[in-house]
């Protein structure tokens, strides 16, 4: 963020705390930062005083009253003693005071007219600076003092602000689709899963038409990955601790898993990652050179001990569904397999129509050598092999240090998704230390034995959850005709044309299309409307003109009527647009 | 079984003990029960005179010896006391005294010749009425006493005794078969899965081949069932405690599902049955009459804590993989509902060439009205339409009485196993307590309330772990093509043969056959024999005739060779075959 965007939003935070008081003249303040596009302030108010939205519109007002009273940001260091002196009755300043005394930096005061806030900058010289048009506050949330629950709950407003009326225009707008595209509300709207807080938290409930998506990216998944030598694998979701302790999962992941579960012959965890259980795979039995490269995959769950208070809709869960495999291959393969690991995943996101992406190489960092295993040479040689793939591939990356996972370095990639957020999608993982851990091996071509087995570490799709809530967001919940839960409904005008209407849905489904047959009372119109607020790819409307002339009237719901046809011309085409994953 | 067979079995487990006693005079007998096929005596020998498996044929001719002496068994009636003066030192018979004394029965000795045996009885009035050449003693095992891991271990001598030597050559032919069929040896043989200490005892890995297998049995299930109307779910495999405590498996129970995880918002557990996840769906909108039946299917797996000392291979697992669903309906669809599963079951057992099973109405009992809920009329009801339903489809069925779910009656589908074993393979339910357990209805053509829902459970292919037991033993690994995890092997004779083996192997996976190139060092012969230990349906021999005829030669795995083949020729017979699952 610039500097001058950055003190803007900083200065209005404290104008923010200034219209909270006048509100509230006993409120305690606590933190007030900047965030990327804009800034919050989290505040303690008087039990009879609590917010509400409508009480925005209030504090904007005075908010702007301050601006155009053209008032300076004045700063000024105090020792910690004085600063106490300014806000004893407030225990989150004092807090604060506390950790900056500790930490041996200064304390500083920031006054803004009769205004004095605990701050280390920076800010404006002047409100005038700000433009009263570019700014707005958006909305309330509770938020516990530090972040935890055992905390008082304070009330966080949020504003947004930007240089020029324009950016927070375009900014509102963005956020206006966002909302109509958000994954939770489309999926509620078309029935594809919900969250049922008396399963748990984080947990996803896939209604029948959300697994129709998620089955049939399974099934893409699991024949692309049979036609480039996959082998499938089935293994339980639990395991020993003796499993984790020779991963390392146990102790280094612990807080991120489930508790254990004490049984009568030992103790059990739900796994957080299948790695372990495909080691143990490839374990099962001696290789030779020869059998080299191994590719298990499995559509695994995994299960990961988040919060409660932090899980939402699909992209913070507890029960993570994957595409996952583990590739065990010979030093002189790992260049061969990790370039097919890259065309498969830009293969996925061609056919999901997906083309914001690149690539990033994350590396480990010779200066934080206790986050890794400590084998310079072997990250010397798996990143040389990264690098020479994305560089042999002309993708588009970027090299980041300090960023790999503790046992070798990966390429993640990086989304832009459509309404603005960076996310990273898949990431391909090359690991050299589970032939350690596990004692994976092969017999070589000279009859001894080679402990040089590289792991390829890969979740394509990302997670179900993840990728779901991805595409619900693409589409805006409009899924290509391959993947949409409902692909045509069929929609007779009245009694008379529903003989023939039940024909033709039979026949499609006869012919796997996922056809549905509104026999509702309601107006062809509105029928015609709540397909397409479904977003059914394609409708068919029969009448006496279909009736007699046995053909159907076909329409797309977004390119409107596509006139007159024959069934077998609408059966070819589905089955066409099908093949092709349109 | 018949008194005089039950009599020789019980005498022979006297025989044995005296023989016991001539082997180690210290030993200490505690009980020798009548099984199945005859009879065991769990001892407690001295440290140095440990059995051995050679010790058995000893022990045997012992007890052929005392046979041969024509011994009588005489009864006699003690007082307790008495009795526990005939065995101080024996702390095993001392407890069995004190549990007689205590239920208030008679305490009855009987002697033969010098050897005196606790025991109620019965025995052949003279050893002369066995035949010697009627019984041999199998096998060795520990058993703790009374069952419990606290107590010592005891030594286990097995044996079988019939009446004639031909129903004892019968017997141990069959036990040699099954040995030859036992799903844990061919698991391995066929690598199709291992169980693996570090993972922990009954969890299941799945190999490849064993997957394609499960996969392939799945994908069948799915297809059928989408034809039935079924709707397909995820749902988590976990849940709060208070899923559970709705629907009555918390605390009834408890002791079958794993221990509980305390997370940070609630208590969670490992599922052990997926019904309370499906009526959540259920719950999840309103629904009107003509929305019904709803069937909600899903692959769950469930999760049950057995004692690990009971686990072994497939049969006694604690992770069991179901391709489960449950129906709502109307009381009025109940009877329709159960006879469309009903045709499923049968339809499946159909087409895996299963044919010996009949079924079993299991009802509630109004003498024990605290196993079941107490609705007299519900349960009148239901058991007379699944009686009814029975009745129409002409099935060959009993009915059992006390056998119900406590919410319910159920139908199930009772097996005699190749090998013998009579189990049951899967069951449907009728349940009428889930309704008020979780408020389940609908509207009503009137626009009422309607909170008669009638839920059925189904798992017609059992658990995926015991019906690919025993499928495994059915088929003694020999699986039909459909299921064959490598359906083709194609064997080059020589070096210059593998292009065109190469070429015929590629064909054939193109077509989607499970095929596999053996370019082995082995002889021709060699590699024959391993494809037909490997139950692999197909062979494909390729030399210099096919290389030139541009042909192969087929053979079958027991049919033997199929002579010269076009490649067409080969696919269509492979397609045809794989179309008709066989």
């Amino acid at each position: 963020m610039e500097e001058k965007l950055y003190n803007i939003r900083h200065s209005l935070a404290h104008l923010l705390a200034i219209a909270s008081l006048e509100h509230d003249r006993d409120a305690k303040l606590s933190v007030g930062p900047v965030t990327d596009n804009g800034f919050y302030y989290d505040i303690d108010f008087s039990d009879d005083k609590t917010l509400t939205p409508e009480d925005l519109k209030v504090l904007e007002r005075t908010m702007i009253k301050q601006i155009n009273k053209k008032l300076s940001f004045v700063r000024k260091e105090v020792s910690a003693e004085d600063a106490r002196k300014q806000f004893t009755n407030n225990p989150y300043k004092l807090a604060i005071i506390d950790d900056i005394e500790k930490s041996g930096e200064a304390v500083s005061l920031y006054s803004t007219g009769d205004f004095v806030d605990l701050c280390e900058g920076k800010h404006v010289e002047n409100t005038s600076e700000i433009n009263a048009k570019c700014f707005t506050l958006t909305h309330l949330a509770g938020a516990y003092w530090r972040g935890d629950e055992k905390n008082p709950m304070l009330t966080r407003i949020y504003g947004v602000a930007f240089e020029t009326e324009e950016e927070l225009k375009a900014y509102l707008l963005q956020q206006e689709e966002a909302k109509k595209r958000d994954h939770r509300k489309i999926g509620q709207d078309q029935e594809l899963f919900f969250i049922d807080e008396m399963v748990g938290k984080g947990l996803v409930m896939w209604l029948p038409k959300g697994t129709i998506i998620r089955d049939t990216i399974e099934k893409f998944a699991v024949k692309t990955e049979e036609e480039n030598g996959y082998l499938r694998v089935v293994t339980p979701l639990i395991a020993k601790e003796e499993l984790f302790l020779t991963s390392g999962h146990l102790p280094y992941y612990k807080d991120d898993m489930y508790p254990p579960m004490v049984m009568d012959d030992g103790t059990y965890y739900l796994r957080a990652m299948n790695c372990p259980h495909h080691h143990r795979i490839f374990c099962h039995k001696p290789h030779s050179y020869r059998d080299l490269p191994l590719r298990y995959a499995e559509y695994g769950t995994v299960y990961r001990n988040e919060r409660s208070g932090t899980l939402a809709g699909l992209l913070r869960v507890r029960a993570l569904a994957m595409n996952d495999a583990h590739i065990y291959c010979r030093k002189d393969q790992v260049e061969a397999e990790f370039q097919s690991v890259m065309k498969l995943i830009m293969n996925y996101f061609e056919v999901f129509g997906l083309g914001d992406y690149w690539f990033r190489l994350s590396k480990w960092s010779p200066e934080h050598k206790e986050k890794y295993i400590d084998q310079p040479e072997n990250w010397e040689y798996a990143e040389s092999v990264l690098r020479k793939v994305l560089q042999d591939m002309h993708v588009n990356f970027v090299e980041v240090e300090n960023e790999a996972a503790f046992y070798g370095p990966k390429v993640d990639v990086q989304f832009k998704s459509i309404i603005g957020r960076e996310e990273t999608m898949s990431t391909i993982q090359l690991d050299f230390l589970a032939k350690e851990r596990f004692g994976l091996e092969y017999t070589d071509s000279d009859g001894s034995k080679n402990n040089e087995v590289f792991v390829i570490h890969r979740a394509p799709l990302s997670t179900h959850e993840r990728f779901l809530a991805f595409l619900i967001e693409h589409y805006a919940g409009a899924f290509p005709l391959w993947l949409a839960p409902v692909q045509v409904v069929v929609l007779p005008i009245g009694e008379n044309h529903q003989v023939y209407a039940k024909e033709v849905t039979d026949t499609l489904k006869a012919k796997n299309i996922r056809v549905e047959l509104d026999l509702d009372n309601n107006s062809l119109g509105k029928r015609v409307r709540n397909a397409k607020m479904q977003k059914v790819p394609y409708l068919i409307v029969i009448g006496d003109k279909e009736v007699e002339g046995k053909c159907v009237t076909l329409e797309h719901r977004s390119e409107g009527s596509l006139g007159s046809k024959t069934l077998e011309e609408c059966t070819n085409l589905f089955e066409e647009i099908i093949a092709s994953k349109g």
